[in-house]
């Protein structure tokens, strides 16, 4: 296999840019991702990539849950603050404001447009990243009118 | 949890369109589909939903291998010739020229700027669609000035 005709395909996949948060009691956890996809309809899975090594995936494991927070088309900044380590500060994680997740206690960013909250059905440990094949358990919309933020238009990307 | 929140939700997610295509023998599957991902580094890992009942299902199960064939930003009539029953006639597959894939003989359609085949990893059967998750093997780009189409731009969507 071709390295670089490799890293080119699998960059050709076409993704958005998540703040992936976790609770365990107070300890918190939250990270971008983009390695995430509808898994099912019913019951409503999602699946999501996670790298094996983060701060995020001990409290995944531990917790089974885990929420998802959607960034929109013009919140790269927020998004950007999630590509570091996560720090708690009042009811800020990383510098903005959450709730917890009425379902699974994981943080909710309230300046982000979509949220869902999963509960893990399923482990793949294989790779550098483990996929959680989790369902979703609950779900908010504060509000409908927010584009989802493309990953390709920022000329970032994350994987190949 | 809000039906109406958990799909509006759902759909924030962001897709890239793909024929997904697997073969056992001369017996041919090909198949739009979205939920797509990538899903480790190293090895390099995707993961996939395919719906239970569809044709390609069985065939990934039997040889254990598939190809993704990425669709372009100008390619959705290609797209939308996969999301009926497929069709082999002479080298075509639905009306459009494949090739088998050097590594699994999946079908690579020759019109499509990127393609990848993998071998399945692992399985997870538990809602209606099953994720495989499986490593890429080989590679290709005939194009790479091709854009990647997104689904949300197309109007249409497969998720909620």
């Amino acid at each position: 296999m071709d390295p670089q005709a490799k890293k080119t395909a699998l960059r050709s996949i076409n993704y958005g840019l998540y703040v992936l948060t976790a609770a365990d009691g107070d300890e918190y956890a939250a990270a971008g991702v983009n390695w995430l996809s509808q898994a099912s309809f019913e019951p409503p899975l999602v699946m999501v990539g996670i790298k094996a090594d983060s701060d995020s995936h001990p409290i995944i494991e531990r917790t089974g849950a885990f929420a998802v927070n959607v960034l929109g088309e013009e919140q790269l900044d927020v998004g950007k603050a999630f590509f570091r380590t996560t720090t708690v500060e009042g009811d800020t994680l990383n510098g903005f404001r959450f709730e917890r997740g009425p379902q699974t206690g994981a943080p909710l960013l309230v300046d982000l447009a979509y949220w869902f909250e999963c509960r893990v059905t399923d482990t793949v440990r294989r790779g550098d990243h483990t996929v959680f094949v989790a369902e979703v358990v609950d779900a908010g919309v504060r509000d409908e009118n927010v584009v989802p933020l493309l990953l390709r238009s920022t000329g970032m990307n994350y994987g190949g």
